[in-house]
């Protein structure tokens, strides 16, 4: 007797021999390989789809034949003509094995598909969403054995999909006779799994099979800004990213301030409640329009906020986090229905997952940057720091992880800073400036090209040079103080002291010109002394929540440092340690990783494991209070200076060679670096 | 080394040595004793209360002595001032075993105490709602070991009553904060265990300890009237009932002219869910008043209704209900929530259980009456006939039970009635009609006296005499048609036929007048024809439903027969036998439960293992549907007449003897009885 044929999928090198005829989707199944299906082999969603190796050639050690699947057949053909399907190609529903084959399962046709993300950072995201759609074919109703139209979906979904106990959002009792019927008693459903205290439920029913996909939105809730990133939670593709400045600004430009005016004004929490809900419906309602998809496909959301935003998002009165002990009202992670969070834009069944805080001034955006980047599996002492109007900073290995939160204020965000806006095309993101000349050169966003280019005019006609985002300020200071502008105290000289006349008179103080638009119209952008005084006190906090950190661990050094934010290009390394903002750390040991925040609620918003992951990972952070802690002040006062670069850099110095040329103003040397000279090894 | 002291309980007889010291309330657990505390134990609800058998004798073999239990304390004194205890009660939380004692539980210090019904009914039920109210003692918080003040709750909740996992709805999270600071960290909260699928979920919290416990609604919504009962969910007590008319009525008397209503017009389902749903809200409104709580203390509602009305309720375009095959949108119990129904008189966060549907045509009503009268227990072949506008009608033993509905339309309710009304004072509900003088006496709801003794004017000067209800009516009929004013067609004689000039013509037809108020500004009221047309239509659909079900059973008679309504008085069971509304059984087989449906609301109010356990009885029952069964059309014509009693009901002649009189009107006679004498015996 013949043995059966041998079957060899790639990538995951899985094989075994099955009995010929058997569909290549059944011998996946059997053999445990990863391949996608959603509407369970009928040879509608293509999801199944395969690359056979064909061929008189030998791969893994298999002679593989042209006759080794099945023909072509109907099914294959029709779904090629009304849709097509690539070159190579076969629907692993329809062609079945005859012979021995080698069969390569492509990424796009992988249930657990990883979304690749750029190199540098830590982790990729593997594909499980909590919401899945599934393809089902229904019993119709038998008068004799009477059951409800609801109870012979949910056995479809058992029998056809092994999902038990499925029940049903109240919306779809209503939905679902008219859709059975329409769709022949063939419907898509969309399926929420949840987390172990939930049965799986039906939040949205379609006749027949669903093309349109479904998608979620990753939220990252930041008291300046709102941004977010809409993916197919098919296979993690980010579709489009906004960003919507958050309308609780005129409460306040900082936490403690929105904090203040929900004390002072009775319903004032319930006001800023009400600004960031309609915030997020207008955020939907651009974003699909950018991608081209319907609002009510997007059937998740996760968000990472701070605490004083997870509040105001979930409509409580943040006035306990204004005041010791910092008391949160909840720190758990959260699974709720947009529709009780007055999130109207997006599908009205869709789910919103919260994730968790770690206390009262440390939110669920660490959490986030701690799912992102995984402190807790570093074999060497990560500080992590994401800035924001409040930073969040982590540090520790996978002995410890400490985390505390730094209230730096919006200006690393552009805000706060004359010429500032947030990161978006025509925004200044890169600066350097000529030492010798002290002329600057620049980017703006949407263009590659520096300012001295001859094409840049060119390349930036359609977006202008509208002001200058955070990594930009971050910079030009950083720069300013390499090209001899600024003094150690930060603050900018005259046109005589600098020997340029880019540093104009700016009422009692200087300001430096980066680029004057005005004779075309456009802005004066400069760097005023007032811009200087809101980075070095945003810096100033950054660093001193980092020491407080090392402190609390008893280090004097950390061996890597990964910068993070949320918005606009990513920070120089450079410029953060000469501006500084981080401690002191080889210079190809600081590495920039995004929006790791923003990261984290995506990892949150595609893989239903992660969200119980960062549970038990938030549980195992150690807090410190910068609010109550005297050393704080004491490193945020020391930080102020912006220090001559090869005394504390070390690390630097050989890199970067700083002038050490400086004027004297009368003010701030003295002391300037009293802070950097207290510290004390304690480890 | 002397034994410890030897403690005895009483009712449950458990016994056991404790150490000295122990408290009572200690004691009880560590044996197993079903006694209460909603405080956990520090003297505030007295819940624990129970009443020590002290004295120089002997009980239970034990010598019990004035000095075995501890002093009464300071707690005990500081309760008993403030509120007042029984004599010879003591708090069990305070009081501990010193020497040996027997100690008396009361009822109403069991967890699981009984609500005892009336005699005739089939079970009691047993305490334990799925919504409870819980003290307890929370945690502050603590800058240094961060938590949210929710899970310090949800562990208070875990270390002081043993609920695991407990969660809280959305708005909790918004109250959580200032209810535990203004109680002191002390809080009540409301409970939701609801079923396998669900944490415990917090759905209500009061500072301290909550002094105004929760309640339930069950309630009974049928097509014409919608009942409540307002149940206290700590002792299961009615505090108040309500009804009031169903005002889907204006979109059709019967279900089958709402379905169509549906059908016809665009949204008409929608306008009948809005109805129904408001009309809930007033009586929630009306019947809360009535007991004097507030609307906010009723964390849940049970409702039972037939399909129609339970897709209704639902927001269901109820549609495919009007055509076979009947499919119900779902069939399964419900759990929802009260807000997403639009039930916003009661608590926001009150949850709504819905009991299961058996069939297209058999609905959640027939559920709560098998829940009630439990037939899939009964040793003998039990018919069990629920009436409204749809009649329930269940039959079986323990073997099997069938099931179907039959639509007798409202007249057994009072409406289609020239002077019918629902039941409510002022209502005649009893009807004896003198089978010599043909002059009737009747008694109405609100009075005890016959209309013929002298006390009843005064008696009812306060209600009025106002109509007449489904049973007043079912009585009157009855008793015409055994006074001879009936001929077995139905028809009413006119004076010159029956002798008395109560007869009195009414167009082409007759009238019986029972009551003429009009000299007192009172109504007019009598029996038409048409009335009897009404109620012979409603009889003959009873009868023959219940005629099917024992054809498909093989029956030829049933051994007993339980009748029951959802409104007024009890039927009678010697006139529903005269009327032929029911097969023929032994006089003393037919019993009267009341309102089955609604007391199966209650149960599955009160009892959470009860809404399992109606899931497993559902299952089990067997369908029949009448739509489309020609023998029910051919029962239905056959059961017209009014019949003579001492042919078809031989259990009835002895107790009843019926007068053999009657008048030939050429019309009906013949055949009237035909369908019966076609009965056959199939066993």
């Amino acid at each position: 007797m013949a043995q059966d044929p041998l079957v060899v999928f790639t990538p995951s090198g899985k094989r075994g021999r099955v009995a010929p005829g058997t569909t290549v989707l059944a011998a996946a199944r059997q053999l445990g390989v990863d391949l996608d299906s959603v509407c369970g082999g009928r040879g509608i969603c293509s999801k199944c789809q395969v690359a056979p190796a064909y061929g008189e050639f030998s791969k893994h050690g298999v002679t593989v034949a042209g006759d080794a699947l099945s023909p072509w057949n109907a099914v294959e053909e029709r779904y090629d003509s009304k849709r097509g399907l690539k070159e190579g190609r076969r629907l692993g529903c329809q062609a079945q094995i005859v012979k021995d084959v080698v069969i390569d399962v492509p990424p796009e046709s992988q249930v657990h598909k990883q979304v690749v993300r750029k190199a540098a950072t830590a982790r990729d995201i593997v594909m499980d969403p909590a919401t899945k759609l599934y393809y089902v074919e229904v019993e119709e109703p038998d008068m004799h054995e009477p059951s409800g139209d609801l109870e012979r979906l949910a056995r479809a979904l058992h029998d056809q999909w092994g999902l038990a106990d499925v029940t049903a959002d109240l919306h779809i009792l209503r939905e679902v006779q008219p859709v059975l019927r329409k769709g022949g008693w063939t419907v898509t459903v969309a399926v929420h799994r949840g987390s172990h205290d939930h049965r799986p439920r039906i939040m949205e029913i379609w006749p027949g099979f669903h093309e349109g996909g479904i998608y979620g939105l990753a939220i990252d809730l930041g008291s300046t800004t709102v941004a977010a990133h809409l993916c197919d939670l098919a296979d993690g593709r980010v579709l489009a990213s906004a960003g919507v400045m958050n309308p609780q600004i005129r409460f306040g430009e900082d936490l403690m301030s929105r904090v203040s005016y929900a004390m002072m004004n009775p319903g004032g929490d319930r006001e800023m409640t009400t600004a960031v809900r309609d915030a997020i419906n207008r955020l939907t309602v651009e974003i699909t329009e950018e991608a081209g998809i319907a609002p009510a496909l997007i059937m998740e959301a996760s968000f990472v906020c701070n605490p004083v935003m997870h509040h105001l998002l979930l409509g409580i009165d943040p006035v306990e986090l204004g005041q010791a002990p910092f008391a949160l009202a909840t720190a758990d992670s959260l699974t709720l229905n947009a529709r009780e969070m007055d999130l109207t834009a997006m599908n009205d069944a869709a789910r919103v997952f919260v994730l968790p805080c770690i206390a009262g001034h440390v939110g669920a955006d660490a959490a986030a940057v701690a799912l992102s980047e995984e402190p807790h599996k570093s074999e060497d002492l990560v500080l992590i720091v994401d800035v924001g109007t409040n930073a969040e900073i982590l540090l520790g290995n996978r002995e410890r992880v400490l985390a505390c939160s730094s209230p730096t204020g919006p200006a690393f965000e552009g805000a706060q800073i004359s010429a500032g806006q947030r990161a978006a095309p025509g925004a200044i993101e890169r600066v350097e400036i000529d030492p010798a000349t002290k002329t600057p050169r620049f980017k703006v966003i949407g263009s590659d090209l520096w300012s001295d280019d001859p094409a840049f005019p060119e390349a930036t006609a359609a977006t202008g040079i509208t002001g200058i985002c955070g990594s930009g300020i971050i910079e030009a200071v950083a720069e300013m103080r390499m090209a001899g502008l600024l003094d150690p105290s930060g603050l900018i000289g005259s046109a005589a002291q600098t020997g340029t006349d880019r540093c104009v008179a700016d009422g009692r103080t200087h300001a430096y010109v980066l680029h004057d638009g005005r004779a075309e119209g456009g802005p004066l952008i400069s760097v005023t002394q007032g811009d200087i005084r809101a980075i070095q006190l945003a810096k100033s906090a950054l660093y001193a929540g980092a020491r407080l950190l090392m402190d609390e661990l008893g280090v004097d050094a950390v061996d890597r440092v990964v910068l993070a934010g949320a918005f606009g290009a990513h920070i120089s390394p450079k410029h953060a340690m000469v501006l500084g903002m981080i401690p002191d750390a080889p210079l190809d040991k600081v590495s920039s990783a995004g929006n790791a925040a923003g990261t984290g609620a995506r990892i949150a918003l595609c893989n239903v494991t992660a969200r119980a992951e960062i549970e038990q990972i938030v549980r195992r952070i150690h807090k410190v209070e910068t609010a109550v802690e005297p050393r704080f002040q004491e490193h945020f006062v020391a930080a102020n200076a912006i220090p001559h670069a090869t005394a504390p850099f070390p690390h630097l110095s050989a890199a970067v060679p700083l002038p050490r040329v400086g004027f004297n103003t009368g003010a701030g040397d003295d002391g300037a670096d009293g802070g950097r000279r207290r510290r004390r090894r304690r480890a």
